[in-house]
């Protein structure tokens, strides 16, 4: 994270983040990012049947391609919240775009926390006047610090490089720390670009950069209710314009999954009760689905988790979750390593130093390498282990 | 259990339990299960691709229909063991075989334990001849005592009935105590059974009766790689035949059902870790398929298993859960009860009382009931809660 040495900013963009009184004590729970200018707007959303009010209406809003503020508030969700919800949220909208003098269908809502709640509408509204006056260039850790439930930290990361010519900045901010897929928090994602781009080559490349990091840790079919990534390019930095098959829409493309992998690494830093930040490596499948599903099988296998967290070298519980995995495999081709010691090949355990093995486990990093001799394809997960931690914070967190 | 009262025993069954010192202190460790004539046999293994050697053995034996002893050690899996691994349990039998004198291919094979470490096999061969020579018929709680690993408590389950005009007993033991599927620890079950029947017709029931018990705490595709169900049945009670399409053989079913639920129901309250017992019904879906896709997604969910643990009305990440399953359903129609308190409904939270919906939580038992409003096909699963235990117990299995 860049957040200790000094204040992050965005040319175009303010930001603030306050308390209204939805969380407890004087917890900052309310968050507002605007652009001064209207902005180029892309997002993914959450695939859940029960999507929440406000990315019902962002869905609506962003087919358009412009918008110009995100309000987040945390402690209440409205989801599962039915037309009532979908009125409180209009109700927020409403009041903003009046304070901030700007058209509603620019503001784009999120809200994060207890699902099946109403949400607290005179509250937001209350605190929207605060909010906006308060808006100031170096806000964004604060509309961060906004959106966090079980976050122990923030999660912020900025890249600025040339690009068509000019500096331009790239900032993405996200909250989220449930255990990854399918049984993370929920996960949101706000990246602020002075770049100059066009629509459509904004939206492949933020579906091609969410898909190549955001999705390793599982933005997708599995995801919460509320769910959602969204980037705004404001334009301001006045770039040459950035179209498809350009190496500098490729330039951009790197410098936006920088960003956006740091967030996802911080993210499993930061799961709930984690103690271990585990890579979960899959090659030579067959095919890409074949492979992440391997990956997954293995990431998300309690047992895996808890002798991860346990310092256990249990290997085994390794092959048996690949084993559950469903996908077809050869089993004399199949090799694993776990942080650099082969311990399965030929279909038997491989002759490995045992302290060695004792010594990858005990590391707050480990990888785990899975082969499967069948093709060519790979895929990785990010996960971290599943602590006593874990089941304590989830054990009470809406009492 | 009924083991409290009196010692169970099978017409033509001699069973025993031994310790042979691969579990540590005086814990039984290898146990026997043997019919004094040869029996029709019926299996189902799990899926998984890293079958351990004792379910290939057994998969090649059971073809022919007939056997005569199961031999199952706990401490060791003999899984991911290749060749060496297979050489391994072949040892064992051809021991026991010599010392039972039957046909070595009438025995059938059992390890649970450690993945990926060799079967201590001399320690096994050693002690077959105590093992054989202590066989009677009230061992069968010794039998299952050797093949528990976390069990906490054994699980027995016997039923005696009318069946083509002769008393029959149908008896079970299980072992597996981890959370259920795709986290359970390896399952196993027996059935003893001295009723008349043949191959066909007990292979059908044993299958439908698995589908209809097991395979709803899922004994299938997410099984480990040493799960296992035999059945046994030795004809010593000489009742009419059971053939397919007969009432009789109706009424067989239904008590190898019962015995079974009996069964599965020991290894859920048995969860590793376990405080709770849940009960996920959907009901309404357009397919069976979709009904079970449902019922899992909300079972496997950490999330939701933790608010059960904590005993948090936490609902919306049932609802949550569901909408992440995948299943396409339109969520005005959804409803959702947790202990007979109806909490969702019409796309809106219900009006319902906040304290019942808290004691329901309480409960050891819960009972969490989804309607899809869909169709007319259903699932069901009990699963357990996600204790601070679980991780415990599971964090230092091997070490």
């Amino acid at each position: 994270m860049s957040t200790k040495t000094k204040k992050i900013s965005v040319p175009g963009f303010l930001a603030n983040g306050i308390s209204v009184g939805i969380k407890s004590a004087d917890k900052k729970d309310v968050g507002l990012i605007y652009s001064t200018l209207p902005a180029k707007v892309a997002a993914v959303f959450t695939k859940n049947s029960f999507k929440a009010a406000p990315l019902l209406i962002n869905a609506e809003r962003i087919k358009k391609g412009t918008a110009q503020a995100i309000i987040t508030n945390s402690g209440c969700a409205n989801a599962a919240t039915g037309k009532e919800g979908y009125k409180d949220a209009l109700a927020v909208s409403a009041q903003l775009a009046k304070e901030l003098q700007i058209k509603e269908e620019h503001i784009l809502l999120a809200s994060t926390g207890i699902i099946g709640q109403r949400l607290p509408v005179k509250k937001i509204t209350g605190g929207i006047g605060k909010l906006v006056k308060g808006l100031n260039e170096q806000g964004i850790e604060d509309a961060e610090l906004a959106m966090m439930t079980t976050d122990k930290f923030p999660k912020i990361a900025i890249r600025k490089g040339i690009v068509g010519a000019r500096d331009i900045t790239i900032c993405g901010i996200a909250k989220g720390a449930g255990m990854i897929e399918p049984n993370m928090a929920t996960l949101l994602a706000y990246v602020m670009t002075d770049a100059l781009i066009d629509n459509k080559a904004l939206n492949t490349v933020f579906h091609q950069a969410i898909d190549a990091t955001f999705n390793c840790i599982s933005v997708d079919g599995c995801m919460s209710t509320n769910d959602m990534a969204i980037i705004m390019a404001n334009g301001l930095a006045g770039n040459n314009p950035l179209e498809r098959a350009q190496a500098r829409l490729q330039r951009f493309r790197d410098m936006l999954c920088d960003v956006l992998n740091e967030l996802c690494q911080a993210v499993v830093k930061d799961g709930e009760g984690a103690t271990k930040f585990v890579t979960i490596s899959v090659e030579g499948a067959k095919s890409r689905s074949d492979a992440r599903r391997a990956a997954y099988a293995v990431a998300n296998s309690n047992l895996v988790k808890t002798a991860f967290y346990g310092q256990d070298p249990n290997w085994g519980r390794i092959i048996a979750a690949l084993g559950a995995s469903g996908i077809s495999l050869e089993k004399e081709r199949v090799t694993l390593s776990v942080g650099g010691v082969l311990v399965y090949s030929q279909d038997s355990p491989a002759n490995f130093n045992t302290q060695k093995l004792k010594d990858a486990f005990k590391k707050d990093k480990i990888e785990v390498r899975i082969g499967l001799g069948g093709g060519d394809k790979s895929y990785y997960v990010y996960t971290s282990d599943l602590s006593a931690e874990y089941v304590k914070i989830n054990a009470d967190y809406s009492t």
